[in-house]
């Protein structure tokens, strides 16, 4: 077993994050984040569940330090050496009294961190008030600065090595859609049809296997599509449903985004009208993405189109996309809505998701597109069309 | 569709929160636990990927809190009335210079919450350092008080309507870990196994389809196996490997947690001693296993068969489970070890995990355990040895 990637890629990854970290005078920066860790240091494992961070210094880390029963995940995962490698003790998990964190922080100050000036993420997923509040205390000499987002910004741009990764993702997610096309049909319970397109996406491809999605793969069926992220049940397809699929694929923990709309039935006026739009407007989108583009007009060439056809989308059309785990593959960083002035970079990959979610149906349009000098490509080959199901 | 439970078990739930918030003297509790946002109201989405609350009041609410696209889903998924799903507009999802939850203070301030004493969770996944700092300074006159677990403690003792669910999922991780031991030879990738085993898991029973576990399944192959939450990769598996599998099933969102140990060749000493060990020590668990027992006595019935064979365990044996969304099925509050002063109440539902991860192999064997008056009962009927495959 080895990491994801070559030595000298990691190497460049840190040298950016050191490169805005120094920029922003951080002496070090604390990352709670799972996505971020994997992305610095191709650490991979389901261990963020309990306390979990990376350290980021100047010189000699950056150290994972978590759950002893997780340590020796960095041995095949990362190129760290044993002294990057802080292990908490087994008794500090999930009591109330004591927190991880407090360990940490006190391994911290033991090892030149006492007055550092820390940068640490404010709003991810797995970095709590309690644990950040047991670093601060452990710490009282140091300076908390905010550097939420300081890593994610760095993942924007995409290396070829990425890029590789993510079209052999891609050929999952096709293989996973068409799964879910081939299989869509009254009578059928979500579940079942859903076992077989997840199947799909973890089985990969023979000489690139697939990972466990970071968005759980959702089938938004009749009455539940009226909403972005229902969960399947075991409830049949049933004649007449509109059936939109976001699934996508994931292939060494990069992640591509793929839906696409199913009708069982005759396609009603108002389904046939709102795709027309979808598919213009995805048209729309792809013919202004390009590097050096603003985001914000990116969404105007969708809003230009879903003006004429009368429709309305109050919520974001995309954002970036790559490395991650549950609960999601979005990057958190660029997203494609009114005035956003971020200007999007050459390599930059996005998923860029027209959702039109109505009063009591919905359908939904994707693609994961790589930016390039002049154009944008799609990652996925895949007909954009409602299909429809004995109709 | 509809919610997974009756009116009357959400209200026995909510009921129970609310007799110890009144103990507490709290007004008002915010839960960010996805989790416990499903428990309290049924509440059923991926939609935790950006901030969502639940808000508990003493009379009007609860409040489920969230993203304009994901408040549809309360519809379908709980018996909340369109004034308890206070949703938030799009344009402030993942944005830096403002937040969702200054937007839900706002609300609160609006509706009586201004000066009330209020609990949060500090330590859960989806509650962030910056979600709680802009919670306090949108609501200046209110005061905050820890309430961390509360509603996780509420969830520690079983309904029976709980039990039936948990039973059906039991009976799907079964035929999950079935799919493992049939499929597991040398030369087969782990991700074409995992792929089999995971759709066994999501499509689960004629009458009862599986929903995807929330710890993700996990193969602990050959190296890998030293450590306890490896993924899988496109390795294909080799003979004279010890394969620890970590299974399970979930149904409704309630997750049961399997894992049983496979040997491809002739099972070496140090496996088979070990695993003798581990058979022991889990029979000495389900022996000293019943309402009123200590926590901290049950691991020492473990401990007991461990010092007799030589053998060190660092970390804990065993938690509560139930309800759990991706990382964790966990329920973060009775856990098995040593000293542990928390009292096993009847009908709590615990996952016994006998895991342990030498220097260059593992294994593994768990149950899950309703807990009842005078003993225990594994909800899963699975054959505890070493499967012997090819030896």
């Amino acid at each position: 077993m080895a990491p994801a990637f070559s030595k000298s890629e990691y190497e460049s990854r840190l040298a950016r994050v050191r490169a805005e970290m120094a920029a922003r005078g951080l002496d070090a920066l604390v990352i709670g984040d799972a996505d971020n860790i994997n992305w610095l240091t191709g650490y991979d494992a389901w261990s963020f569940y309990t306390p979990q961070m990376m350290l980021v210094d100047m010189h000699d880390g950056p150290f994972w330090m978590g759950r002893l029963m997780d340590a020796g995940a960095a041995s095949f995962t990362t190129y760290l050496t044993p002294a990057q490698v802080v292990p908490y003790p087994e008794n500090l998990v999930q009591r109330t009294d004591t927190h991880p964190m407090a360990y940490l922080a006190e391994w911290m100050a033991g090892h030149g961190f006492a007055k550092a000036r820390i940068g640490y993420e404010s709003d991810s997923y797995f970095f709590t008030p309690r644990a950040f509040a047991a670093l601060c205390s452990g710490l009282p000499d140091a300076s908390f600065v905010d550097a939420d987002l300081l890593v994610n910004w760095q993942r924007l741009v995409k290396s070829e090595a990425e890029l590789v990764v993510m079209r052999d993702a891609a050929r999952i997610a096709e293989a996973a859609m068409k799964t879910a096309w081939d299989g869509a049909r009254p009578g059928v319970r979500q579940c079942d049809l859903m076992a077989d397109v997840t199947a799909t996406q973890i089985r990969g491809m023979p000489d690139a296997g697939g990972d466990m999605p970071a968005l759980h793969p959702l089938i938004l069926a009749g009455e539940a599509a009226k909403t972005a992220h229902p969960l399947w049940t075991d409830a049949r397809l049933e004649d007449g449903q509109t059936i939109a699929f976001e699934l996508g694929a994931c292939r060494r923990r990069y992640n591509v985004g793929l839906a696409r709309t199913v009708h069982l039935g005759t396609p009603p006026d108002d389904l046939r009208r709102t795709a027309e739009a979808v598919e213009e407007g995805m048209a729309a989108v792809m013919a202004s993405l390009k590097s050096g583009v603003v985001a914000g007009d990116v969404h105007a060439a969708w809003q230009g189109v879903l003006d004429r056809y009368g429709l309305e989308k109050p919520s974001r059309i995309g954002y970036s996309i790559g490395v991650g785990y549950a609960p999601d593959w979005g990057e958190r960083t660029l997203s494609f809505r009114p005035q956003e002035p971020t200007v999007v970079p050459e390599n930059a990959v996005v998923h860029v998701i027209l959702g039109m979610w109505m009063d009591d149906w919905g359908m939904e349009l994707s693609e994961t597109l790589h930016v390039r000098r002049d154009d944008c490509l799609r990652l996925c080959d895949f007909p954009q069309h409602v299909h429809v199901v004995g109709g």
